[in-house]
């Protein structure tokens, strides 16, 4: 009997869920609002709700669901199966894991939502054919994960790829993490949109003024760079070139054959990206440059639920699997 | 019958080879200096008879030899066993397990020396209890090389953990591999005396003033520090505070347990070390810095010659083994 696998991607807007069949084709998805305020058990019993909706309205048996994978953002710890802590969904310790598992009956595997959406790139999307995969999302934040030969890279206390706390001398502004300098405040939306608004106050003529300074997102930025505006344009150098330099460093430890980009600000696509290649092309050993590829995310919206789902089936067949691991050493 | 493997850490100067049993236990060991104004094949000759002749002073019998690892310095090929490129050598395109191994007569793996040292130190050494290591040795040049859960991150091209190669503001040195401002350029060895002699050719006080130029390496360094003088206090201060800079970015992507350091300036101590500590505590996540461990080396000048002896038993145990790999996901 054919076996399905459960993604589901926990953002702080959306739920989007979805089923993955053993050739890591996507079946069906579902995208409903996530109800941040009522609380992580809300969240939760909305979850499986969609699962069983999305099951239902497709076709697809429960009883040939093996397992499911959930991607939540924050600090997640993915054998124990809990949100350590996720500031945008307000939640501390919460086991999510265990609580979809009693929902949905089924074996449930939790991890972090950017390592889902790069695990999924790796394994089915722009990463495919690559054994070192290094691969950001640039959104609200930045972040990164890495994947070799096949595996994620955790690191001690998940921590991981944490591509946005890299100090950057260039940088003056504080960031929610305690430090001060962190790229993320300002190669991310987050940032794009803070480096706006202090140009606003400070008087710099732009075409964004006639955008009241609380409606400015990164995508009116985008915009204002494609109609010419001098300031946006700056703005999205400034910050290609940011990212560029902390990809370089990256770039220099992991040694990636692919660099995947993805994340909602990724669609300012070469705006952002032409500066970014050109800090790496000037930043970087040629030895890492001639060998790069350079990509966006073939899964933008999909890649954290395929990923998830994928990471459920493979974490199954390794707690089925009595084989002691050899991995291969190089 | 016990086995033996062999572990052979060539260097610019000397050679290093010993002999390790299956609990990673040194047995015998020899040094002897590197021929290398006579090429590669005197090398591999002169390894070949040291150890022969290291068997024998031991009474260790060669056929409970299983195998034989070699660690040298440069760009190295680990699956062909080649050496692609070592400057200091002058070598290029040299195929050194092959070539050892039709000398010895058993089979024979190679990998850089840098990831050599870190792989003993990880598995026999500072970073034995550890899931994820990183190591850097800072003798000549600076380098690191990165353990997850026992094995060796090598990236495309075996390129990963040039960490000597991080782009850094604040500085301005060309550097040999063709970009300018590479941490290695002062964080080194090599960078330090380089300081130090612009310091002198700039006319500022010392007491390195005493030695002729050309005989100052950072070992004079190092004792002028002792000896209170300014100039070089703030050498060793700065060239801390870059190594922790570098090493911040490094910290924050892979997430160490353990941050192990060795190579020959490492014996500075404190004098560099201390600044390089603070500089990555103001510069990382509290989350990486209360987990992490800061360790020199434990086997500051044997880790070369053991990890490469590990390295051929781990790569002789897959290549014999006929199970599939499944590593562990986390």
């Amino acid at each position: 009997m054919a076996e399905y696998w459960i993604g589901v991607d926990i953002g702080g807007t959306n739920i989007v869920c979805g089923a993955v069949n053993d050739e890591g084709r996507l079946l069906a998805m579902l995208k409903r609002p996530t109800p941040v305020d009522q609380g992580s058990d809300a969240v939760m019993d909305r979850v499986a709700v969609m699962v069983q909706e999305m099951l239902r309205a497709n076709q697809l048996d429960i009883h040939s669901v093996a397992g499911a994978g959930i991607g939540t953002p924050g600090h997640v710890d993915p054998i124990a199966g809990k949100v350590l802590q996720a500031s945008n969904l307000n939640w501390r310790d919460v086991p999510i894991a265990a609580g979809l598992s009693s929902r949905l009956e089924i074996p449930v595997f939790a991890d972090n939502d950017v390592r889902m959406y790069v695990y999924g790139e790796a394994k089915v999307g722009a990463g495919k054919h690559f054994a070192n995969v290094l691969g950001i999302t640039i959104g609200t934040g930045l972040a990164a994960a890495f994947v070799y030969q096949g595996q994620l890279l955790h690191g001690s206390q998940f921590l991981a790829g944490e591509i946005g706390h890299i100090p950057m001398n260039e940088i003056s502004y504080p960031c929610v993490c305690g430090l001060t300098g962190c790229l993320e405040t300002m190669a991310s939306g987050t940032g794009i949109v803070r480096q706006a608004r202090d140009y606003l106050q400070a008087g710099h003529p732009t075409l964004l003024r006639q955008i009241p300074s609380e409606q400015i997102a990164s995508e009116e930025v985008s915009k204002a760079c494609d109609a010419g505006d001098r300031l946006a344009i700056d703005i999205m150098n400034r910050t290609g070139r940011l990212l560029g330099k902390g990809l370089a460093a990256a770039i220099t430890l992991f040694s990636p054959d692919v660099l995947v980009i993805g994340g909602g600000v990724a669609a300012a696509g070469d705006r952002l990206l032409q500066p970014m290649k050109e800090a790496i092309r000037e930043l970087v050993y040629e030895g890492y440059w001639s060998h790069l590829t350079i990509s966006v995310a073939r899964h933008p919206e999909l890649a954290g639920v395929m990923g998830s789902a994928i990471f459920a089936k493979e974490r199954l067949a390794r707690s089925r699997s009595n084989i002691r691991c050899i991995p291969p050493l190089i």
